[in-house]
């Protein structure tokens, strides 16, 4: 192994996390990339907006790059391509209908209206590389998704994607499962399978037996029901649509994002309004409370989101009234809980009932559990296996399941990001590591928040800013006019320790000037360790101090 | 109502959060306090160690104070006791046996050795102030609980505190159904019952039910097995310790306050290791890994604590082992969810098998589930109610639950803090709301983070700082020497952006000196613009921007 004739796997992004998933497959030095997604960042990361897989290993390669494959449209999937294509240049891409259609507005707000994204369908075969790509329909929680089977001289490989086996999806496009027993029988080199609801047990139940629930709920509100889902969720979307029309409501839409995707749901026919359904807000308002619907964004509780405003009553159109009733057709992703459910309260005490996923049927996963995790082994029956997508905790979960179908436990891969899987016809190994590291947007800027400057800003989070501005003369750093302490985030800014600070400053200074000492750095050094000490004995806290040294 | 003839009902911490409960009951001018805890800060509280109740209310009234009584020993019931006394000076405590013990270590903790706590015990009755309190025995997840019973001239009060109905508890002391009833009979004027687990179906199994699942998991694990759970859950500890010695295991401990806790459980008889299981951790080395259970504090992923350190292994003492299993006997408190989860990613990755709650019957709730809190309702019959504890959204389901059982929803209440809810013999209203605020803990100082230092550390946290240092002659105001761009957390700082604002400063002080701009307010205002709005255009970013105008 090793000797770079296999067949090189390698995360970038997403291996033993949720989000940014982004995969290299490498063959006689030629890169094809499947997804490209973007991660939200943890309340730890400090005022970053996005964070990015690094993409460094394929910009040093960028003109062995073929082709960037995307398996469907969530952010964790397609939200880092613009950052990719500005680093590495154009290369084609390759997407279904919905899919191309999010990442064609993603790809214009970006200014790159000039770069190309070629449509695939199910069934579709190109010739991406040394690769010869095929994609299998499978059913997730948004439209147009597809697992790509990557056929080489080493052999076949497929990658699943996100999926689930949902027999009777909305569009009545489900998983393909011929096609992928007829790749089983083909015979599988290596998969990389969605872990996300491997600790799951049984089967995920079907999108379509939300609807009913959903017709429960609206014929027994007794005024407004809201509902929030992801807005990407179409099918979701649909189906609130349909049990709104049938208890005669009529659905008006707030959040941009809910919107625009739907906008570009409705030109491709994928959402299907029943007529006469779908108003504006303003038209909303001439029906009776009990014949409105709300399909809101917000479903997260994210700050600045549709619905997070109405419960705080920041709303300019849609206003809260007790008797209304809010729908959360999500589940709170990993990280979010507490804003979802300060959401949840802030409706509570308004008056509202609130349904969640806990205490009524109003939401199911899009991602496969236990049982069919177990189906796609079967059907695959793949030589090596890469449990991807999810935490560490998921896909050593699927690993376990995987033993429980014959998958050899040794023939199993774990992967860390940039770990290098090579894969040849009998053997595979992780041979190399290359490097990566992360990578974080904050506001106009990629990659400009270096994992120090993230320290500081902790540290400045946890205990504020200490300011000590000295002036010394030029001439022999004598000590001229006052010590100037300001103080910004720390808490025990009384006047009496500023001044003993003040005074502490001054006395070190004295010193220092007794001593001739005259460099700027060594002055400054004493003064922060000098002031860090006094602020530490007094208050057990560290805020940053700064000592600012004037010569004039 | 509002005449000063009711009794008058003050949550002055937790009301619709998870947290700090402290109730207030007032008669003639005279106030009794219930419960006194902390709460834990949300990421969002910056620095913040505790967020306590507000004592305002109670310190301008301190000499009214006749006592404080602890239904029992959770931080969110005792925890801000310390911080209340040196507000109000000394005053009668009562507490049972174990909440005594654990009250003891803080006090001293806070050199409050000279306070003394009054030991209760279920049944007792003592006067406090207007009222005449007895205690009711209660199961819940900590030894040594009781709900409070508070007669006065205006009639019966029962507080629950946390509860649940395990008849079959580990101490075999479960609530006491019949003292409830008899209360019932007497006739309850007002009930203040725990609304955690009111959308939580059904009843709670009870805690005897987690010994076969420990067993069975001691029994099949083929190396070590590390239990983690709340360092206060003794009844959890003394069927781990059964468990493993049931298997022929050993138990060392680690994590400093499950030892304390222990301790002072076992001096009280309320904590019985089988002889011999229990060992230290330098002992537990002499055994076979698979002879091995190893009790640690750690459950929600805390930073510092011992099965974080263990993770990342970073634990002087404890080292895994690829084959260790490691049992969640505890649920993620609200908040904790993302650190418990990257705990158990580490774990995962270095190859323990981890069970929780979702994947095996390791732990069960310590507050009562809807049929449990009908079953308070039907015992006690009240004529008010107001469901406390837990957010608002279960105090609004635990309303929706008492409705069902005949409590009229007129005479529900469902209270934030500070408001006053005055009841009477016939009615009962909230007549006013006291001054309540948010309190923070930090470092060594009570209330010494203002709502504007969180404001500040937030927006240091966001997009850090950059700092301005103009040195301006005192004489004319015109500027001497070279200005100072200094950053810290902000990300763009590259050296042509630096040097961009300096030119930009050094043009904008030009300018104020032509104008013979010299007052500093004003030329810090103009510089704080300039460069905010520069870097903002350059950026995006928002960073706090200082300008220091040194005059020399």
């Amino acid at each position: 192994m090793g000797d770079g004739q296999g067949l090189r796997i390698i995360p970038l992004g997403g291996a033993g996390e949720i989000g940014k998933n982004m995969y290299v497959y490498e063959l006689d030095r030629r890169l094809v990339i499947v997804d490209c997604g973007v991660k939200f960042p943890t309340p730890e990361q400090l005022g970053v907006d996005l964070v990015l897989p690094d993409f460094s290993y394929v910009a040093e390669r960028r003109e062995d790059v073929d082709a960037v494959i995307l398996t469907h449209g969530h952010e964790d999937h397609i939200g880092a391509l613009p950052y990719l294509v500005k680093a590495i240049g154009a290369v084609p891409i390759y997407a279904t209908r919905f899919t191309r259609g999010l990442l064609r507005g993603k790809l214009d707000e970006h200014r790159l209206r000039e770069v190309e994204v070629n449509e695939i369908a199910p069934g579709d075969r190109v010739q991406a590389g040394p690769f010869e790509a095929e994609f299998v329909r499978v059913a997730h929680s948004i439209p147009d998704c597809v697992a790509v089977a990557l056929r080489s001289r080493v052999g076949l490989v497929v990658h699943t994607g996100d999926f689930k086996f949902d027999q009777a999806p909305i569009d009545d496009a489900p998983t393909d499962i011929s096609a992928l027993a007829r790749l089983g029988d083909e015979g599988v080199l290596a998969l990389l399978s969605d872990s996300t609801n491997a600790e799951v047990p049984g089967s995920i139940a079907p999108e379509r037996t939300i609807g009913p629930e959903l017709r429960k709920v609206m014929a027994t509100a007794p005024e407004r029901v809201i509902v929030t889902t992801f807005a990407s969720h179409i099918h979701r979307m649909q189906q609130v649509l349909e049990a709104a029309h049938h208890d005669g409501r009529v659905v008006g839409m707030v959040g941009r994002s809910m919107l625009r995707n739907t906008n570009i749901a409705m030109n491709l026919g994928l959402l299907r309004p029943p007529d006469g359904v779908l108003v504006s807000l303003r038209e909303l308002e001439d029906y009776p409370r009990d014949e409105q619907v709300i399909l809101s964004t917000g479903s997260q509780g994210e700050p600045g989101s549709a619905l997070r405003r109405i419960a705080h009553g920041d709303h300019h159109q849609v206003h809260m009234e007790p008797g209304d009733t809010v729908v959360f057709s999500a589940r709170a992703v990993p990280g979010n809980e507490l804003s979802v459910n300060e959401t949840i309260n802030r409706l509570s005490r308004a008056g509202a009932r609130v349904l969640t996923q806990e205490n009524a049927n109003v939401h199911v996963s899009g991602h496969a559990a236990s049982e069919e995790l177990r189906l796609m082994l079967r059907l695959l029956r793949p030589r090596f296996f890469a449990p991807v997508h999810g935490e560490f905790r998921h896909q050593r979960a699927h690993a376990d399941l995987a033993r429980t179908v014959g998958v050899d436990p040794r023939r199993t891969f774990i992967l860390a990001n940039g770990e290098v899987l090579e894969v040849a016809e009998e053997e595979a190994a992780v041979v190399e590591r290359v490097e990566t590291g992360l990578v974080y947007v904050d506001g106009l800027g990629v990659a400009d928040v270096a994992d120090g400057v993230l320290r500081d800003r902790r540290h400045l989070a946890e205990d504020g800013l200490v300011l000590v501005v000295a002036t010394l003369s030029a001439r022999d750093g004598s000590p001229i006019g006052d010590v100037d302490v300001i103080t910004r985030g720390f808490g025990a800014d009384d006047g009496e320790l500023i001044e003993e600070t003040r005074m502490e400053v001054e006395r070190s200074l004295a010193v220092s000037a007794a001593d001739s000492v005259t460099e700027v750095d060594l002055l400054q050094r004493q003064l922060h360790d000098t002031v860090a000490a006094l602020l530490y004995r007094r208050t057990r806290a560290r805020p940053l101090v700064l000592p600012v040294i004037v010569e004039a």
